[in-house]
């Protein structure tokens, strides 16, 4: 069991909590809780943490909580380390830490290979700097059945504890990518033979007079300033979504929500 | 100028910012920001507080700054008080404060009211903890063209300074109200000719498949557990949200957002 605070692991889980770079450095993310713990893919599983209560609890001879029994069987086939209570306050990015984390391997998907798919759907996000809206639209995007998101290098960090959170376990099943030049990739998607569809004041037509069953990408843009003006540019088509009232935008996870969900509806009802 | 901490308006304004029994107890609420300040209707405004730097700033000759200029115009007609930068800190509830930070009289909608509405459109929420949920479904809730939100007594506090900035004014503009009872006010509805749709996993049709032209309530329950099975019972009609891949469930403004837009889809196009 691991019980000082100056033990260099914990001060390592700390710092990937906190910092991209280290996360980056090692290529692993920070997940926390039985329901990301039970869902991670087993095999990018790196080390597995778990508070001394939690420990206690598993070794209960009648343990009834259906979740617990779950996380004890997959805990005998990844191995942990126990932390006491104390220690494990301090690497959780939680107020009431569940007692359970894990370091996971990063994703490398290829641009090049979510576009070879099928009648392929995705989101471009350019500049989205709120963790809890990127992983709403993880986790929306994953209901809405599309095919990965596309974000431009200067997106909030997806393995931020607090867009991993939001994604509700979508991190693991949606496909992402990071792209270091915009331009290049609307290319990309253009010869790939997608339709881009920018989210925009300008638009001509509402978000629902368009059709979105061929090979489909809705960009949305930072909370703040919307899409750059030459991403919008470059997109195939403006759509806007209408507002009543004297609403000037919505929240950049709502929009996208709108775009996917319409998408969705228009493929299959 | 106010210059000392220990000013009892500077005590009571923070209390305002923390308690909902402090706001309840004054019958005001607290905005902040420009665009707060210039959006507040007049007859509403109690008292205005400037930083002594926006103070500074407003004083220049050649003041550049359009929004800053409204501000000027706005604060000659309903007067303020200036404080200290430092003080300024204490009593504002962001990280970088504006500057600018009015209390403003809390609003008082009657339900029967709001149930006279020609074809009424209406959000009814059961327990949203999150405040920025319920600032995003107002927000949200303004663009589709509703007629009003109708809470249970134990949502989040709408006057919350988190929830009040998550609207992004739309708490000046769409009526709500806080129901004592909501089976009551279920059956206020029905009384009322207005059809309510519970957002639930057993609903047999897609929230695309039926028609909300008549006049229509959407309920949505809380984060964690939905709606109250009592409360689910006595709607009108469950309609689901289809979900693809693992996902269980949406962020409660997600799902409000789906369907107040495709509420104002099929009325508006």
């Amino acid at each position: 069991m691991i019980t000082a605070a100056g033990n260099s692991r914990i001060k390592r889980l700390v710092q990937l909590n906190q910092k991209a770079k280290a996360r980056r450095m090692e290529d692993v993310f920070v997940v926390e809780g039985a329901k990301m713990f039970l869902e991670a893919p087993a095999a990018l599983i790196q080390e597995v943490y778990i508070s001394e209560s939690v420990f206690n609890r598993i070794q209960e001879k009648n343990l009834q909580d259906v979740r617990l029994q779950e996380c004890k069987k997959k805990l005998d086939e990844t191995g942990f380390e126990v932390v006491t209570d104390e220690l494990f306050k301090k690497i959780s990015d939680t107020q009431t830490p569940q007692g359970i984390l894990c370091v996971v391997s990063q994703y490398h998907y290829e641009l090049d290979a979510l576009l070879e798919k099928e009648n392929a759907f995705f989101m471009v996000l350019e500049d989205i700097q709120d963790p809890g809206n990127l992983g709403t639209i993880m986790r929306t995007g994953e209901g809405a059945g599309i095919d990965g998101v596309i974000m431009s290098k200067n997106t909030v960090d997806l393995y931020n504890p607090k867009t991993i959170r939001s994604t509700m376990g979508s991190i693991y099943r949606v496909p992402f990518v990071y792209v270091e030049d915009m331009q290049d990739t609307l290319q990309k998607l253009k010869k790939a033979g997608v339709h881009t569809y920018a989210a925009h004041l300008d638009g001509k037509h509402s978000y629902t007079q368009e059709n979105y069953c061929e090979k489909t990408a809705f960009l949305i843009g930072n909370e703040g300033n919307g899409l750059k003006e030459e991403t919008a540019k470059a997109a195939d088509t403006y759509i806007r979504i209408p507002m009543d009232g004297q609403v000037e935008s919505l929240n950049a996870a709502i929009a996208a929500a709108l775009l996917m969900y319409e998408g969705r509806r228009q493929r299959k009802g």
